[in-house]
């Protein structure tokens, strides 16, 4: 949608940003500007006892004994990441907390205790309070996370809703997003597609009574299941040697891991493992299911790297523990540049030339 | 002010309240019924690790070694607690950051790491998003808090800041709204009304050039200064026996305080330490300066009790480390009433029958 921009503070390595600041309004930026300067700011703050600052899936903290801390937040906004009259308030509150959930296991750990805060219009209905609340406990209690406190704040505007979640994590369990090496292999969780194919779903309308696909990917968008079993299953192995959960798609989320860790990469099309549901979305809406795989967004599935002769361990690893997939669908390069190779051999730049679903 | 209304999530043990849901809007729900839900929503989520949930300045969670670690957070949206015609970006950063810090500190632990989240309207011009971030980072590095993460994301609405932060505190320095003894002294750090004095002061747009008062009480409400040493000072001693800050006012938080310890108290209005400046801006406006001490709001001052006879070593040890005063006010008692006598003896119930100047 285009009402918003999220940004993510960025690594405090990008500190030092000397951009020139504006009286333009933030809609007009690039990203990338307003995060330097926050990512600066905010490195300004660091004290001892960070270990991982803004930038990865979620702070990584010194504690006592050897677990460490981890610390995320996500924010949800009526209009830029959900409609009201597309998901149901619970609903609404099961993502606020899957996606922070999915945040921790993304680093290997496990959830442990979130605050939630909502900014409600005034006019919401008590029954919607609630019913956001008992989402927010559901996933909670589903991933093994304690909802500890919260603010509920009368609003004149959108619904907004945000999560901070604390985590532990073993220290050797630890993964980041840095750590990807050339010649490693790049591999994903499950499959892609379906968040996003959901939101094109509800966005053009379609409607098939009786389809359990069509259900399949609104369950997908609507109620993300972190992977939280997988991520231990992959940390436990040792194996990895870099992870992040796939929230804005991969072509977004890729250079991400990628910058951190200094790399580019290769990413073979057709060996993505897109969701059944999504091609049949897309042939109904004459879409591309390889744009929702690399674009939607919001699949939550973990993305990351291991040596090539690891794979089969690591996919044997999470099978065992999880039943779920591991697929590779390419490799780690030197130099900056990723690039997907079509089924033809033909190569494109990765991040470019996509339609972009949006945010949400 | 009239928009908002803010309900904390108040304490689990309140669990199994009944209220029959309906579709009231939320602004015409008394704090209490909506509360006790999200109570007993939040005390389904509750697991290992958590000491104390939902309902003191922060929850207390247990870890690794000596420490216990704390997490709060608290939301400021505008039209609600600030106004953007009132506040610089930098002082709603400030406030943002100072008032969470200020929870921390009524447990009697240091302020660790915080993540920070903005939804700004898409208007909203860069270098104001900065300045608020700007302020973020000199509260946080004021109070020796690491700003680790945080989303901006635009929004249709109006500005949000929603800061969540952790700290640590020794285990034998913690203290809790709990554990008010009828007897014990009731004190206050420094003084109060300042900062709901200068709220009076832009509501009015009372403009006196060249006065420092009045400059005072603007830069009590606009920037909080949590008293984290004083609260280290009265924590190391052992002697308080319940601790709180004074966000919402004497009349709102000493039931609170009491509620949480089964206890009742009588306060003596001529014992209540009222700012200068604040008696200099409730004359010029013909108004109480009592009534800002009650219920003006986010004076961040501390609120504690402790056994009489620890009263002189308490004040001494806390003038000593920080040369601020703390102030006996009145005594808890048995029961739940909660008492205020003026000058004269006459008796009348706290809480009620005072001026509310609203959450801000």
């Amino acid at each position: 949608m285009s009402v918003g921009q999220e940004l993510k503070l960025l690594p405090c390595e990008l500190s030092g940003a000397t951009s020139i600041v504006t009286d333009r309004p933030i809609r007009d930026l690039g990203e990338n500007r307003l995060i330097a300067r926050f990512r600066a700011l905010a490195s300004a703050s660091l004290g001892p006892g960070v270990i991982v600052g803004p930038g990865d899936d979620a702070a990584v903290l010194s504690a006592d004994g050897d677990r460490l801390l981890l610390l995320a937040c996500d924010m949800m906004v009526e209009g830029v990441h959900f409609r009201r009259h597309w998901a149901t308030p619970r609903q609404i509150g099961w993502k606020a907390m899957a996606q922070n959930v999915s945040d921790i296991a993304a680093m290997g750990g496990s959830p442990f205790a979130a605050v939630a805060s909502i900014a409600a219009p005034g006019d919401f209905p008590e029954a919607a309070a609630i019913d956001i609340a008992d989402g927010l406990v559901a996933a909670a209690s589903r991933y093994g996370a304690s909802i500890v406190g919260g603010d509920l704040v009368g609003s004149t505007g959108p619904l907004v809703v945000d999560v901070a979640i604390t985590g532990w994590v073993p220290r050797d369990h630890l993964l980041l997003r840095r750590g990807a090496a050339p010649g490693d292999a790049v591999l994903v969780t499950g499959s892609l597609g379906a968040a996003g194919a959901g939101l094109a779903v509800l966005e053009h309308g379609l409607k098939e009574p009786d389809s359990s696909l069509l259900a399949d990917v609104l369950r997908a968008h609507h109620e993300p299941q972190p992977r939280l079993n997988e991520a231990w299953a992959i940390a436990v192995t040792g194996l990895a040697s870099a992870m992040m959960d796939l929230s804005d798609g991969l072509a977004d989320d890729l250079p991400r891991l990628c910058a951190e860790s200094g790399v580019g990469a290769r990413i073979h099309a057709d060996a993505i493992p897109i969701a059944p549901a999504c091609s049949w979305v897309a042939r109904r809406l004459n879409l591309s299911d390889l744009a929702f795989a690399l674009s939607g967004g919001e699949d939550y599935e973990l993305l990351l790297t291991c040596p090539q002769q690891a794979v089969p361990q690591l996919q044997r690893a999470v099978l065992d523990a999880t039943g779920a997939a591991l697929t590779p669908i390419g490799e780690i390069t030197a130099g900056e540049g990723i690039t997907l190779v079509d089924a033809e051999g033909r190569q494109r730049p990765l991040g470019h030339g996509f339609e972009h679903f949006g945010d949400t």
